[in-house]
């Protein structure tokens, strides 16, 4: 098995990281395979922002939280206090993937994803593609994080990915080949 | 640079292919790939349809071609006309990635889908992501064609990705960096 496939297949979730900053030159990297991601036509219906300031994740996750103890479903909430309290795992990275209103930029942002995700595995930082980043960055505060993060106004979260070294290993995800046909 | 960063960067959407059928062994590391992507939840939000059997990607690109000549709009079928006349580029492997109607599915279907991708450059097999698809398989033979690859009915087409041996190469995307901001 070759070294990107043996990335795609052990890849997995990792929902809990050290405070040890990544790298600049790790972050460079992974930077540049997002912004290598294709897309319909090549209009990069996307933006990304880089977060290292961990004050500032920290903000994020302290206001994500209050949002969900405030909620009235509070499974959200339950889950992430048993997982030890914190929306974004103690992350020391944390990209935001933004798209615009174009139809193909939920499938693209995606591709961008991935390629983000797998650049931190191989560079044997733990990952997770976090969607909880959502509670925050569209809640009562987004035009505020959204000004400090330097979107630009035609793009609106998306998607997360939360990057550090990992301090928790799990297995990857059973294939399902149930999800396939073949037309031979 | 490690190797799953460098098919990540050198990786091109390549729009001219051989015959030559892919090996199933190769086959299978793709379909493995795919199937590893991670979904929101863990939802798998998808339905890949395999197809390797050249007369129905024939009959597929003719019935796309059709569709297109007889299109108000011919600039899609005169791009086509000028790259070869062949919608699908002769692949021979064409994988469709079908989603549901979950709000999480574009996205993760394009994780997926760079699973492929990557995967297919990775064993040194030249592949583009194929919108085109959608004119044949959205088009008035949408639902024959959806049977006769087996694809559930709550699963609709939403991309493809042509697979084979490169017979063109080209340079990979330039990266934009002003579609990054950092908050350090």
């Amino acid at each position: 098995m070759n070294d990107t496939q043996k990335s795609i297949m052990e890849r997995f979730s990792c929902r809990g990281f050290s405070s040890n900053p990544v790298s600049d030159e790790k972050v460079k990297a992974i930077v540049d395979a997002a912004l290598a991601a294709p897309s319909a036509m090549n209009q990069m219906p996307w933006f990304i922002s880089v977060i290292t300031d961990k004050s500032f994740i920290d903000e994020l996750d302290a206001e994500g939280m209050s949002i969900l103890a405030e909620g009235e479903d509070k499974s959200s909430y339950n889950r992430m206090m048993e997982r030890g309290g914190k929306l974004f795992y103690n992350a020391p990275l944390m990209i935001v993937i933004a798209g615009n209103d174009s139809g193909a930029s939920p499938l693209d942002c995606g591709i961008l994803t991935q390629n983000i995700a797998l650049s931190a595995h191989a560079l044997n930082l733990g990952n997770v593609i976090c969607g909880m980043a959502g509670v925050p960055l569209t809640g009562r505060r987004a035009a505020e994080f959204k000004k400090r993060m330097s979107i630009p106004d035609e793009y609106n979260y998306t998607m997360s990915v939360l990057i550090g070294e990992a301090v928790v290993t799990k297995e990857p995800h059973e294939l399902d080949y149930s999800k396939v046909s073949y037309v031979k």
